[in-house]
């Protein structure tokens, strides 16, 4: 039976353009979900292995056909595995981002990257430090230099492990080194997953997920904190300031110009680009009012975390966002861009723009970005934009009047700051109870689910439970859209949680930044945890992940949970076929790294979940634990 | 309906093992295809995907279902990044093999792998030579510690391209580098892989392919060249020498310990510790006449190169080696080691011992190998055996009489040798006619077509067509046991193989190693090019993996294809979902890298399809054309 639209999003810009789309006989995600029903069980469970061309084999999960590959690999070989790749796969595409990023600061150290600059020389010096890089007596260039050769080598090194794993609390690290999952090359490690997942190599569950564990912690410790430490030198550390959020941002008389994809490097220079007396003279020529960027994904949160950049949507909006007939161009790097765009900016005037060597869509203008004229590039791609506003069909345009105004900008500095440069008032906070926890909420959107349902439910029942909420990705998006980032949404929290933003003036649920910025929780919890001298396992703090849907969120979840953070998460993720790995990453890991995984759809009742352990952890941390 | 044993094996010692191994009611790999039949469909085709949680998608074949995934990837695009993958699992099986290569390399210039040494000097010279490190004045472990340096590099460089793209002639290196796919670092191609295939990066079928064309170029002139080189230095360069093979080659009498895996790093060891007094005289202790190692796939090749250690057999013999009854000890480190030696060495008296870090199976005992103790893991692993002896069940014990002798060694360097020092002779066999071509032949075994039949009569017909065969791997092996590594064996080929094999001395098919050993077969490609002054791509050669198995063989065919040697596959690899990708594949490269691939189940055909390869170069370099 078809869904309504109701069913598949609980915003209303998105219903609207849902039903603009049914009206036009748009295809959308949601139409090919209901094509793909009933998806293929074996595939859901985990128990299908390709990993040979002996196969495809697959374990009849009711015990009655073949319980073995033909290799002879069980259910709980085959699951942990499939696994072990999908942590690879999300590592590789963090890290890999990062890469890009040092790459960048490198070139820029050498002049090579004109366009780009150090923005923020404090951050420069003090990570310099944390590397152990002398910077007296050598100009910001010069200590970029080195830093950056320091960090290409994380990525690079053979042998030893992973510096950037050093703001953990030591007794972590000691546990991870202990458990042999304390990081090495970042590289390294996603290589040897593909060469363990081979056929007749690691063919131990237990061995297997381990390695799978060092991966993300490579991920989240190593290549997302880069990106994010490096985007900061360039781009600045976000600071908390004001934006709005959801199609309602498109705007009805300037060029719309979508940054979507994951990498700031360069819709910096777009953003920058669109502020061009040039390219404005160029828009009022062809009868715009301006240039409006907007983000989706988590190029729109660097961007809006950073410029106040408005935000047309997250992940499953970024089809509405064309179907709304009013962008002029769509402009992608890479990771999470539907290839549909393809077909469907054809339906449209939209100019569907690729610009990342690694990643082509069908149908796109190819506009490639190199960082020797990233500037240049940026101003071709919205000069493009801007010559194709007069093709916009008025008949064709709908923009929804939904927009949200939301507060941003919420870095582990900017954190700290709004505490008045300690984390001792929130400490405080906890201690007494105003604040009852921490919860983290992040992730993607995922069709299996109703849009924004998830998120923004289980986000409203944490912080009615006086649960102070960090977000990041397309939960923070979704929770944009709900009016949840913003200091009146304290209204909604417990009395505490309300008296303490009332008092800090800041918003219940604070924005940290994109996807590779949940090393700022990781930061942050860190910061805590040496400050009340406890492991990252001993905080009221638990995590979760509504809708996610990414191979990276697979690698996410895995560090999170690495770093001692209790995890639910709210689609279920292909393991199911081996009670093994399921009790494992449910249960078993607590005696491991002292965290494990849920899995709960609801989000009340994941909320539940997650309020529960952090009354447990009050309890042992002495605090008064009866909510 | 059950196949006859004669349809699972052409060779009588399996066929043997295999009725004792029903009369036992014992599984093999046989039983468990069967089990999986019939196989998945979706997956046969390429055309599943798996890389997000909103799928499993899978694309109709028919035309009737769903034609998109759930992110709007079509079937190209799924196949494409399936193939991807595929490559990248493959080419880090290789890498991540050298890496330790080269680690253990490292720390023996070091001193701190004292088990090992430099056993080829001249080797490590030219070597270091070419990799532009003065080795004047400074002893052989500085230099070996200066070349390892800048090998760990080829993995971790995190920009430039690699350097030991070298020996390729320059018009393909230059070919390379216009097409954008000279390698650069080989850990980043392959991280860049996964990063591609993530949900909404890479999505055009092309552009996808491209990449796994440059990864697959780091393994075969990258990560597998460097084993293979680095393998030399410490081990010996392999040079002719004879030895046996087959299930035969098990002792009544000794006490046998089968090496089964990849790396030679431990297996040398244990073919040293085999002849340790203390250890021969325990055996005595024990009752046993002496301790007998024979190797499994390419450890067993690796020790045969270089020792002349007997190969009890290939891929889907490791689990009739077991079945004999008569084995002590089952050693492996890494790769192609069935899983289901767990459960079925625990039917018999054998321990299953497993090695390496990255590689744990059910049921083994652990003997991990660290190179710092190298020696003594591999005494108390042969004291394992040997203290096992007395355990063998005598009325369990079969032994098939089949073992053939085989003449083995031919390393690049060992062939050139033969030729009297220069390529001249063979090069003028070749112009002569003498020689019509080269077939490279090599690959695994596949349960989906009968063991070793693909393997021997593709050789057979080439040899009897006059072209001389090279050959590693399981192929090797299959050849071996049907008695073609011998010199007697160029009475099968035609005249003028023939003559050219009696004057050298040499068999018509000439065993050059290991997988990774195909960097040899490039080498030596390369050497005849340059002498020739062509590109690989206009040599009179062909390759083929006629039972290929493996995401190794994928990542291999694709680096011999994209080195100019047009490649024949005799298992359907899981692209035939696509169209575009299948005729890319099968034709497009052609005019890219001026080879392709074909899919050719029948042997006989395959080797057609190969011979007016042939004779089409043939003609292109002016030589007679007409067999």
């Amino acid at each position: 039976m078809k869904p309504e639209i109701y069913e598949k999003s609980i915003d209303l810009a998105s219903q609207k353009i849902l039903k603009k789309a049914e009206e036009e006989g748009i295809e959308t995600a949601w139409d090919r979900y209901e094509k793909q029903l009933p998806q293929c069980s074996f595939g859901q469970l985990g128990v299908c292995c390709r990993n040979c061309n002996m196969g495809p084999c697959r374990i009849d999960p009711f015990g009655e056909g073949a319980q073995k590959g033909i290799c002879g690999a069980t259910a709980d070989i085959i699951v942990a595995r499939n696994l072990l790749r999908t942590i690879a796969a999300g590592a590789a595409a963090h890290s890999d981002h990062a890469r890009d990023a040092v790459l960048t600061f490198k070139k820029m150290s050498e002049g090579e990257a004109g366009s780009y600059r150090i923005k923020d020389e404090a951050k420069l010096l003090s990570l310099a430090s944390e590397y152990g890089i002398v910077s007296e007596g050598k100009s910001p260039k010069e200590v970029a230099s080195r830093l950056a050769d320091t960090l290409l080598q994380e990525f690079g090194k053979q042998d030893g492990h992973l510096l950037c794993t050093r703001r953990v609390p030591e007794s972590r690290l000691k546990l991870w080194a202990e458990l042999g999952i304390e990081p090495r090359g970042i590289d390294r490690e996603i290589v040897e997953c593909m060469h363990r997942t081979h056929i007749g190599v690691d063919n131990d569950a237990v061995h297997i997920l381990l390695q799978g564990l060092r991966t993300g912690l490579s991920d989240g410790w190593g290549g997302s904190m880069i990106a994010t430490d490096v985007q900061d030198i360039l781009f600045g550390i976000p600071q908390p300031r004001r934006s709005t959020v959801n199609l309602g941002v498109l705007s009805k008389d300037k060029v719309n110009v979508i940054v979507h994809g994951h990498e700031p490097i360069l819709s910096e220079m777009i953003v920058e680009a669109a502020e061009d007396p040039e390219l404005l003279k160029l828009a009022e020529e062809m009868g715009a009012a301006g240039i409006n960027v907007a983000g989706i994904c988590c190029t729109g949160n660097e961007t809006l975390m950073r410029h106040g950049t408005p935000i047309a949507g997250n992940f499953l909006q970024q089809e509405l966002a064309v179907i709304t007939g009013a962008i002029e161009a769509m402009v992608v790097d890479v990771q999470c861009v539907m290839p549909s765009l393809g077909e469907l900016t054809g339906c449209y005037h939209t100019k569907f723009i690729s610009t990342s060597p690694k990643a082509d869509f069908p149908n796109t203008i190819r506009m490639e970005f190199h960082e020797g004229r990233a500037y240049e590039t940026a101003k071709e791609i919205v000069r493009t934009a801007v010559e194709n506003f007069p093709n916009r069909v008025l008949e064709k345009v709908t923009i929804p009047e939904e927009k949200q105004e939301c507060m941003v900008g919420f870095s582990a500095e900017a954190i700290l700051s709004a505490l008045g440069g300690s984390p001792d008032p929130l400490i405080e906070a906890i201690k007494g109870g105003a604040v009852w926890g921490i919860g983290a909420v992040v992730g993607c959107n995922n069709v299996k689910v109703t849009h924004n349902y998830g998120h923004v439910n289980l986000v409203k029942e944490l912080i009615k439970n006086n649960v102070l909420v960090v977000t990041t990705g397309c939960n923070a998006i979704a929770c944009a859209e709900a009016g949840l980032l913003l200091p009146e949404a304290s209204e909604l929290a417990g009395d505490g949680l309300k008296a303490v933003c009332r008092a800090l003036g800041i918003p219940p649920v604070l924005h940290m930044g994109s996807c590779v910025d949940i090393s700022r929780i990781l930061v942050l919890s860190s910061v805590l945890a040496n400050y009340l001298g406890v492991d990252i396992s001993d905080l009221p703090a638990a995590g979760a992940a509504p809708e996610w849907m990414s191979e990276k969120a697979v690698s996410i979840g895995t560090y999170v949970v690495s770093s001692g953070v209790f995890t639910v998460l709210g689609t279920i993720p292909a393991v199911l076929g081996s009670q093994a790995v399921t009790s494992l990453l449910t249960g078993g890991l607590n005696s491991v790294v002292g965290a494990s995984f849920a899995v709960e759809p609801d989000p009340l009742k994941a909320a539940e979940l997650m309020l529960e352990h952090i009354d447990a952890k009050r309890k042992a941390l002495g605090l008064d634990s009866q909510r």
